[in-house]
């Protein structure tokens, strides 16, 4: 299939970008290198350089001799997008363009303003170019879990029958979220039912908890193929933080409590949910939502799991809680849905501990890149 | 006490600036035209020319002997706004500052996207310029019923406790508009609440339904004190259009079955809601959600009153349904609370024959201004 992924040089984007094309298909990268802009301003480079889209992607025609195609470009510039849009006559759209670090988003007006803008910005725009450009496409949003935020009461698969006072009705699940980049993708989903229901768009919208891991059998390939790997405060998600804190002999920083519960998975099980979806469009006037994760851990036991594999392995692992820098619940009820990806056929890679091994093991051979500076939070919600 | 009204050149943002100043409030208004611009782009002007806010102010303090201070400015240019704050210093702002026409936010991708960068951009940086220079001040959002849409459950005043599987849980009443314009204050008012529970804001959403009417204490000081009148498809309300189109004689145009049903409110009841708002600060953390209007009709019930006070004036309306412009439920249940304003205080002013009667009479003294070509629906939405 003819494949645009918008954020094509991003953590999940890139791997997302060689996963489609290493199966054929027609697959077109559109980025504006946002996330190396805000990496580099805010001093959380990944750990290993990473080459750009036009050298990762003859490198990849080199190893695996698949060309993907490389458009740079700013989703909020529509007449560009829409012209790639048209170019490229996608029959999939993969929406990853947007600011995605939620510390990023509370560290100013400035930084808040930029990430308000350009996500909700990208979203109006790739709508807007698809109605216009392709109107058959099949829109793959990225959402996140954390759109729903943590309820006292089930996480329903994006939508809920609510029962009120003898009659019926079935919303949109209502969500709270804890970051302002969380709640840019609540009205990015507001957004896109409202232009679902309006204008017969078909849009899948992936509620995807934290993703972790490194190695894809892409990446594998060659060295530079690999993704961002971010251990900082910035982009680094927690299990990918705390195994480069392992690895460099830092003690794992726990926020607060540690009884935070998320839904988690293997960057793996990320493009598998994402193939899935696209070979199953939903139907024009349909917004298809589906939560994006394989288990859930709290993040003391993510700590225990780390420690337990690290000291195994000989890295006398400690653990040491830290002031919480975010505005959340520590201890908390969270029971979220996640059948329809498992339906559609996911086989998820669970965090077992050779996972964890293999983990730890390949981010132990860039140890001395590791800048121990950039863990410790830097952003407070307040 | 010290008042900031965002959009306060608008049909009811100039009513309120001197409803607050007429009673020893110190008022600044700041607006950027934005509504006279589209007025004009679209061929919807009002009823009457309207003085410029230059000129208004000063009428108005000749008459009134007070003054209102003025402010040209765009709340999506952040230091004009923020400066303006700080100097007016206010204890309440109404942010009143919006793309206010749902037809309009139709039209096509461009007036779509300005709405929504409008619209978002303006209510972004009211927050940011309420922390940044008056953490203590009270936001009294305009917000809209049509934010509800029209679910087949009782729409509660903002808020909704959820039972679900056993466990319950309370969330923002869950929302979905049949516009654009609708849509972006739902998340309006999705982006206030993360503010308010993040950062302590103190914010009221008054969720308004249609208001009709066009006198006040104040604008009856001096015709030219008057508020925009708009009769036509792009910024006139449903029951001003039909008071217009009985007085040229043009049948009053019902879309589709006419079964669409709302709650209104004469301007009167605005300006009383918001003084009862301002008057009640919700305390910090707080976003207050008030469902505004004082009684529910149909389209149908609305043509029907119009014709029945026109026809014993001697018009001889005829009511006449055209094609619907706009995707909406034609017949639907329809059952809002609306009990918060009344135990604030409000006294409603009923759509009563003899307010219909002087809402006619009052247009008829401008008959020949009445421009016909403007009254049927320009915009569709699809």
């Amino acid at each position: 299939m003819r494949i645009l992924i918008l954020g094509g040089d991003g953590y999940l984007g890139w791997p997302t970008a060689m996963h489609f094309a290493a199966r054929g298909h027609e697959v077109t990268v559109f980025d504006n290198y946002l996330r190396r802009r805000i990496a580099l301003e805010t001093d959380s480079e990944p750990l290993q350089p990473l080459l750009n889209l036009h050298e990762r992607t003859l490198l990849f025609e080199a190893e695996a001799g698949k060309r993907i195609r490389v458009v740079l470009g700013d989703c909020c510039d529509y007449e560009r997008l829409v012209g790639t849009v048209r170019e490229s006559s996608p029959e999939v759209i993969v929406h990853y363009a947007e600011q995605p670090s939620a510390p990023y988003s509370m560290v100013d007006r400035r930084a808040a303003s930029m990430t308000f803008q350009n996500n909700l910005g990208a979203t109006f725009n790739v709508v807007w170019a698809v109605l216009e450009a392709a109107p058959q496409c099949h829109i793959v949003k990225l959402g996140t879990m954390g759109e729903y935020g943590t309820p006292n009461i089930d996480i329903e698969e994006g939508w809920i029958e609510i029962q009120h006072k003898g009659r019926t009705q079935k919303f949109l699940y209502p969500r709270q979220a804890g970051s302002l980049y969380h709640t840019t993708k609540v009205l990015d989903t507001d957004l896109l039912w409202f232009y679902v229901r309006l204008y017969g768009l078909q849009v899948t919208d992936l509620m995807q908890g934290p993703v972790y891991g490194q190695r894809t059998p892409e990446m594998d390939m060659h060295e530079d193929l690999s993704t961002a790997f971010n251990y900082d405060d910035i982009f680094g998600t927690v299990v990918n933080r705390f195994v480069a804190q392992a690895v460099a002999g830092v003690p794992l920083t726990v926020y607060g409590k540690g009884g935070q519960t998320r839904g988690y998975l293997n960057i793996l099980d990320t493009l598998q949910c994402i193939e899935l979806a696209a070979n199953s469009p939903p139907g024009s006037g349909q917004l298809r939502v589906l939560n994006q994760f394989t288990e859930r851990f709290s993040v003391n036991q993510l700590a225990d799991r780390v420690k337990s594999v690290g000291d195994k392995m000989g890295m006398a692992v400690e653990i040491s809680p830290v002031e919480n820098p975010r505005k959340e619940a520590e201890d908390h009820y969270y029971n979220p849905v996640h059948s329809g990806l498992l339906e559609l056929g996911l086989t998820p890679h669970f965090l077992t501990d050779d996972a964890m091994a293999s983990m730890l093991e390949r981010v132990a051979r860039h140890r001395d890149s590791i800048d121990t500076r950039k863990i410790l939070p830097r952003v407070r919600w307040s």
